[in-house]
C-alpha cells in the first residue's frame, strides 16, 4: 500500500477551466492549485497554513453545517436554517422567535441555544500509516474494516483526552487511501444574537427549497462563549465571548456576474468516484424500486383518507416527506438519464479496465476489482425486495410497527459493546429518533396504519422462497390470513399511545420483552432476521469499501487523482458568479433583488413578507447596500461552486478574501450534483452579505452588531 | 352625432415608442401610422388598398380565427388548433388523424372538412350615417339599440343577397362612434392538406397553454375550393382550387431579436376603454364572487367523490374547466392589482371628468356620463348573487337542470321573431351547445349532480327578500325542504339520459311543456323570471352601450383617439421580436428550439414527441431551416404585438412583408392584456415559419407543397 502511495502520488488535475469549476479540495491541496491564475488574490497560505493565522481559523463546523466568525467577540454568521432547531426550542407560547425573529439589544440579552456547538480546526494531521497498520495483518475484509474503525476511534479518543474542549475526527479520504485526523476546539456555549423572522429567514420555505430564483434571507447571528480562561465549556453565566484568532471582513464592495469567489465549509457526502455498477444499481434498481413502493405508500395513505379534514391533514403530513424523497430520487434519475450517465461511466470503466489489463503488475493487483464490485451489486439486487421490506417495517411504513422495531433495536444496540455497535449508532442519534417519533404521533391515523401494515405484510408474503421472512410467515400462519394478522397486531397494541411508547426508548431489551403487546412481540420476532440482514450488508459494505479504494488506486494509476469525495471534512471550492439556463429559452440571472421579494409576497406563509420591507423599498432606504447595476438591494446570488449538504452556513468570499455571502442551497436542476458536477447547471445559492447587512441595519436596527463587525454604513 | 364626429375626428396617437408597441389598428388607419419610421419596409398601400391587390387579400377569416393564403392554388396556413375540430370529426376508429397527423400525397387526397370556411375581405365601407339614422328619432335607449341592431342586420342581409358566396358583417367600432361594413367572399369547401400529429401540433397541450417557452408546432395546411366558375360553394367533387388574388411569400431569411414584425388578423374582444366603474366591478365584485362560487362547486364535486376511479375521472373532467376559468379570473385580478389598475383608471376618469366639467358645452353633453355608468354597476352589484344563481342553474351547475333549461330556452328563442331573439342566438350557437351537451354526458355523475343542485337551491334559498326567485321558493315550499326538492327533481327525471335529452334541442316549447318530467317542469317554472332578468340586463347593456360611446367621445375630445377595441374585425399590429422577464432574475429569450422540444419530451401525452424529431436533431438534418445564431431549428418566438383571441392562425410578417410565422397564443403573465397592453410583458407567441417548413420538408416529406409555395430548399 504505502509503496503504491509513493508510486502514485495524488496528482492534482486543474488544467481545463471546466475542471477548475469543480472540486472540493482539501486544505493540504491548496498549494497545488493555481489560485492566482484563477483570479484569487489571497494566497494559499492566507487561506490555510498550519500554525499561522489564516482564513480557516474563522471557519467553524456546526455539526452537519458550517459558519464563520465575523467579529473579534466570537460573533458567528450561519444560516437561519442551521439555527432553526435552536430558535424553535427557545420559543415559548408567549414568544415565537421563529415567527417574530429575535434581536438582542446587547450581549446580555443573547439567548443560550442548548445543543448548538461550533468547532474550530486546530490541527490537520496525516494518520494514514497508523490507521492502516491496524488492519495490515487481518485477512477477512470485515474484520480488517472493524479493526481500522476501532483504530480511528482510538486515535480520536486519545486526542479528546487532551483537553475538556478538544474534539477530534479521523476522516477516511479516497475510500481509505488517506486518513486525516482533524483536531477541533469545541465551543458548547452558543447563543442566538439575531435571527430574522421566518418571513425573511425562511421566506419561500419548502416551496422555494432547491429553487432558483430565491429570495430567502437565510442567515442568523450566533455568538460563541467560553470560560474566563478560554475553555469551550457548556453554558454558564460566567462565560465570556470567545476571541477567535481570525474573523472575517464583511465586504462592502460591489459584486458582479463573472467575479471569482470561493467557499470554505464542511460538505457532507458525494459519490464522484462511483463505478458504473453503482450507477446501474441506483438508476435501474434502487431508485425505481423505492419510487414504486413510495408511490404505493402514498396511494394507500390517500386511499385510506375519509372525508374528514383531520384525515386529510394527517395524510398530507405523512405523504409530504415521501413525496419529497420521491422528487429527489426522480430528479437524480432524470439527471442520470439526461446526462447519459450510465453510458459515460461504463465507457470510463471499460477504459480503466483496459488500462489495468494492459499492465501485468496492475492486472494482478486490480484485474478483478470491477468484477468484484459487480458481484456485490448482484447480491444487493437479489435481496432488494426483502431489504426494502425491512426498511418499510423499520422506518417508512405503518408507524406502530416501525416504532416497536425502533425501541427494541435501540435497546439491543445500547446493550452491545461499543465496538460492535452499528457505525451510525449514538445516543445523539437516539435523541433524534425520539424527537422524530414524538413529532410523528401528530400524523398517526389508525386507518392509514392498518392499510399500510396490510400492504407490507402482503408484500412480504409475496417474496420468493429464498427471500422469505420467517417471522412474517409464522405470524400469517398463526393468525390464518394477512387481514387476521393485521387485526391481531392492532387490536391489542398500545404502540399508538405516545405516553406508552416514549419511555420505551430508554428501556432495556429484557423489559421490552416482558411486555405483553402484539406489536412489540412481532418486532421482537422480526429482530433476528433483520439483524442478520443488517450484518450481511455491513460485511458487503466493508468489502466494497476496500474494492472502492482499489478502484480509486486504479484511477490514480491511470489519470492521477483530483480531490477526494466529500466526507464532512473542511473543503475549499472556487468559481465565478454566474447564472444559468435551466431549460430552452430560459435564462436565470445570478442575482435576485428586494423587488423580487416583494413580487413573491402573497401575505400568506411562506410568502408573507414583513410589510416594513415594502416601505424600505418604496422609500429606497437602502443605505450603502444598493447594488449599482441592479439599482436595488441584492438578496441572493448563484455561483459555480462545488458544494453539497453540510456546506450550509459556509462563508462565501470574494477574490480578496472578504465575506460576500453565506451559502445555503443548491439548485434543483443539479440534483445529480453529488454524483457528477455539471458546470453548466450546478450552482451554489448564497444569501448576499449586502442583504444580510441591509436587514441587520434597516430592518432590525442592530447598529451595535454593525459596529462590532467594523462595518461602516456611511 | 355627425357634427361631433367632424368636430372630433379620430386622431391617431402614435408618438411614443411604448404606444407604438400597442394597438390593433383598422385598415383605414394604416395611412396615418408612420410605418417606415417604425422600420416596416412595405407601405400602407401594399398592406391594404381598396381595389388594388394587397397583403390583406391573402388574409382570411375562419370563424373565430384567422389564416392566410400561401400559394396561388388556395393553400391556407392556419393553426392546428383552429383545424382541430375538423381533424377530430374526420377521424374514425381506423384513422386517428389527431394522433397520426395527415399528409395528402396530392390534391386528390385532401380531406373535405365540413363546417370549416374561409372568408376573404372584398370591401370595407363606412356605414355610420345609415346605421345611426335608424335610431336617430327614438328616445328610449333600449328601443334605439334594437333599431340600430336591426338596421345592421338589414345592411348585412342586403349585401348577402348580392351573391351566393357573399357574406357581410356590420361592425360597431368605438362602442358606436363608427360602423363599418365588411363584405366577404365566403369559401365553404375547405379541405385538410397537411396536419402534423398532435404530438407536434398540440405538443404540451393544456399544460403549456398560455405558457412561454413554448414548443408547439401549431400549424395545419388547408385548401379552399370553389366551383369551376369561382363561386365559394359547399363541397363538390367538381370544385377546383381557389385562386386568390394574393398569396404570401414564405420567408427563408434569418429572424433575430429586435427585428420589426407585424400581424394581420381578426382579434375578438378587448376592454381597453373600460371606465374605473367597469374595473371596480370586475375586480371587486364579479371576479371574486365568481371565483368564490367556482371554488364552492369544485369543493362540492371533489367532496362528492367516492373512492372509485370513475368518480375521480368524472370529477377531474368536471372541475378542469372550472379550475381553468378560476385561473384566468385570478390572473386578471392579480394583473389588475399588480398594475394598480383601478387607481390608474380612477385617476384617468377624474381627469376626464375635470376636463369635461371645465367646458360648458361638454359639461352639458357629458357631465353625467360617468355617474350614469356608475349607477348601472350599482344595479348589477345589487343583483349579482341572483344573476349568478341563474348562471349556475343554466350553465355551470348541476347538469340535468342546466340541460333542461337549455332545451326549453332554445325552443322559446327559436320561436321568437328573429329581431326579438337574443343577439348571440343562432342555430350555429345551438349546434355548439348540443356538441357541448353530448360531450358533457361523459362527466355526469349523479352524486355530484345531486350535491350541486342541493347547494344551488340552498344558495337561492338564502337570497334576500327583494332578490328571491319565486320558482325556487315555490318548489321548496311544495316539497317541504331543499333535500326533499332535490330528491323530487332527481327521482323522476330522465334528464341524465342522453338519448332522451338530445332530441329535445330540436323540440318545440309546447312539446317540452307536455312532457311529465320534474326537472323539465322546474326549468319551465324558472323561465319567466330568468327571461325577465335577461331582458333587464339587455336593457342595461343597451343603455351602457350609449354611455360607453359618450365616454369614448369624452376621451376623443380630450386626448384624441387611437385604435378602437377589438370587435372581430381585421386589424394590423406591429412590434419587435423580443423576449421578456416574467419575474425577478428570470429572462425568457424570444426563440425556442428543436433542442427544447427534445428536452420536454417524456414520451407521454402531451409531451410525446415523435422519435423521428430526435433522429433529425441527432443527424442535424435541418435543411436550410437552421438558425445561424441558435445553431438549431427555431420552433416558436415571442414578439411585442397586440393580439387577442381570434388572432389564432394570423400570419406574422417581417418588415419586407414575408411570412415569418403563425400567431397562436399569448402569454400567461399578460392575462390583463385585454384590459391593458403592458409592453414589458405582453407577448404574442408565433410558431416560426422555419419550424413549419422543417416539419413539412423533413418530417412529413411534403415536397410538393414546398414546390407549390415556391419555397427553394436548396
Amino acid at each position: 500500500m504505502k509503496k503504491l502511495w509513493i508510486l502514485l502520488p495524488v496528482v492534482l488535475v486543474v488544467t481545463s477551466s471546466a475542471l477548475a469549476k469543480e472540486g472540493m479540495w482539501l486544505m493540504t491541496q491548496l498549494g497545488d492549485l493555481d489560485l492566482a491564475g484563477q483570479g484569487i488574490e489571497v494566497s494559499a497560505e492566507q487561506i490555510y497554513s498550519p500554525g499561522k493565522t489564516c482564513l480557516l481559523d474563522a471557519v467553524v463546523n456546526m455539526g452537519g453545517a458550517s459558519g464563520a466568525f465575523v467579529s473579534p467577540q466570537g460573533l458567528i454568521l450561519t444560516n437561519h436554517h442551521v439555527a432553526y432547531g435552536a430558535i424553535q426550542r427557545l420559543s415559548t407560547k408567549g414568544k415565537n422567535y421563529l415567527a417574530e425573529g429575535f434581536v438582542a439589544k446587547s450581549m446580555a440579552n443573547e439567548l443560550p441555544a442548548p445543543g448548538a456547538y461550533a468547532r474550530i480546526i486546530t490541527e490537520i494531521r496525516d494518520v494514514t500509516d497508523e490507521v492502516l497498520a491496524a488492519g495490515a495483518k487481518i485477512k477477512d475484509p470485515y474484520e480488517r474494516h472493524r479493526a481500522i474503525r476501532k483504530k480511528m476511534s482510538e486515535i480520536e479518543d486519545a486526542e479528546r483526552a487532551k483537553g475538556e474542549d478538544v474534539d477530534a475526527t479521523v476522516a477516511e479520504l479516497y475510500d481509505g487511501l488517506l486518513y486525516h485526523l482533524y483536531v477541533f476546539k469545541r465551543l458548547n456555549d452558543i447563543r442566538i444574537v439575531l435571527a430574522p423572522p421566518e418571513s425573511i429567514g425562511n421566506y419561500g420555505s419548502e416551496i422555494d427549497n432547491w429553487m432558483w430564483p430565491r429570495h430567502t434571507g437565510d442567515f442568523t447571528y450566533m455568538r460563541a462563549y467560553v470560560s474566563p480562561d478560554g475553555v469551550g465549556r457548556e453554558y454558564s453565566v460566567d462565560n465570556v465571548p470567545y476571541h477567535p484568532k481570525k474573523w472575517l471582513t464583511i465586504s462592502t464592495r460591489d459584486l458582479d456576474e463573472g467575479d471569482m469567489t470561493f467557499i470554505l465549509g464542511f460538505p457532507g457526502r458525494t459519490n464522484r468516484y462511483a463505478t458504473h455498477f453503482d450507477v446501474d444499481y441506483y438508476l435501474n434498481n434502487q431508485y425505481p424500486y423505492t419510487i414504486a413502493t413510495d408511490q404505493k405508500l402514498i396511494d394507500i395513505i390517500e386511499g385510506a383518507c375519509d372525508t374528514s379534514e383531520v384525515s386529510k391533514i394527517k395524510a398530507a403530513g405523512r405523504t409530504r416527506w415521501i413525496y419529497n424523497g420521491m422528487k429527489n430520487n426522480k430528479g437524480v434519475i432524470r439527471g442520470m438519464q439526461a446526462e447519459n450517465f450510465l453510458a459515460e461511466k461504463t465507457a470510463f470503466d471499460n477504459d480503466l479496465q483496459a488500462f489495468v489489463s494492459a499492465n501485468r503488475k496492475l492486472r494482478k493487483k486490480y484485474g478483478n476489482v470491477l468484477e468484484e464490485i459487480g458481484k456485490i451489486y448482484e447480491e444487493r439486487r437479489a435481496t432488494l425486495a426483502r431489504e426494502r421490506m425491512f426498511t418499510l417495517f423499520g422506518r417508512y411504513g405503518s408507524m406502530p410497527l416501525s416504532r416497536a422495531i425502533s425501541v427494541y433495536e435501540t435497546a439491543r444496540e445500547r446493550e452491545k459493546p461499543a465496538d460492535e455497535r452499528r457505525p451510525d449508532w449514538s445516543e445523539n442519534q437516539v435523541e433524534r429518533m425520539k424527537r422524530y417519533a414524538r413529532f410523528g404521533f401528530m400524523n398517526v391515523y389508525e386507518p392509514f396504519e392498518r392499510a399500510l401494515l396490510r400492504y407490507q405484510l402482503q408484500s412480504a408474503n409475496e417474496l420468493p422462497g429464498d427471500q422469505r421472512i420467517k417471522a412474517v410467515d409464522k405470524l400469517i400462519a398463526d393468525k390464518g390470513s394477512v387481514d387476521a394478522a393485521v387485526d391481531y397486531l392492532f387490536d391489542g397494541t398500545r404502540m399508538m399511545n405516545r405516553s406508552f411508547v416514549m419511555p420505551l426508548f430508554d428501556s432495556t431489551s429484557a423489559a421490552i420483552e416482558a411486555i405483553d403487546d402484539p406489536m412489540l412481540r412481532f418486532a421482537i420476532a422480526l429482530y433476528p432476521e433483520q439483524e442478520a440482514s443488517h450484518q450481511q450488508e455491513e460485511r458487503r459494505k466493508a468489502l466494497q469499501n476496500e474494492l472502492d479504494r482499489q478502484y480509486i488506486e486504479m484511477i490514480s494509476a491511470k489519470d492521477g487523482l483530483p480531490y477526494p469525495d466529500a466526507t464532512g471534512t473542511v473543503r475549499f471550492t472556487l468559481g465565478k458568479v454566474e447564472g444559468y439556463s435551466p431549460r430552452d429559452a430560459v435564462v436565470y440571472k445570478p442575482f435576485t433583488t428586494l423587488t423580487g421579494v416583494i413580487e413573491k409576497n402573497t401575505g400568506k406563509v411562506p410568502f408573507n413578507m414583513p410589510p416594513e420591507l415594502g416601505v424600505l423599498e418604496k422609500e429606497r432606504d437602502f443605505g450603502i447596500w444598493e447594488d449599482p447595476d441592479l439599482n436595488d438591494v441584492p438578496v441572493a446570488f448563484t455561483h459555480v461552486l462545488d458544494i453539497t449538504g453540510g456546506n450550509s452556513g459556509s462563508p462565501a468570499f470574494n477574490s480578496k478574501g472578504e465575506m460576500i455571502g453565506i451559502a445555503f442551497d443548491g439548485n434543483f436542476e443539479a440534483l445529480l450534483g453529488d454524483w457528477k458536477f455539471q458546470p453548466k447547471i450546478n450552482r451554489t445559492i448564497s444569501v448576499d452579505i449586502r442583504y444580510v447587512m441591509f436587514i441587520t441595519e434597516k430592518f432590525d436596527h442592530a447598529q451595535w452588531l454593525l459596529d462590532e463587525m467594523g462595518v461602516k454604513t456611511k
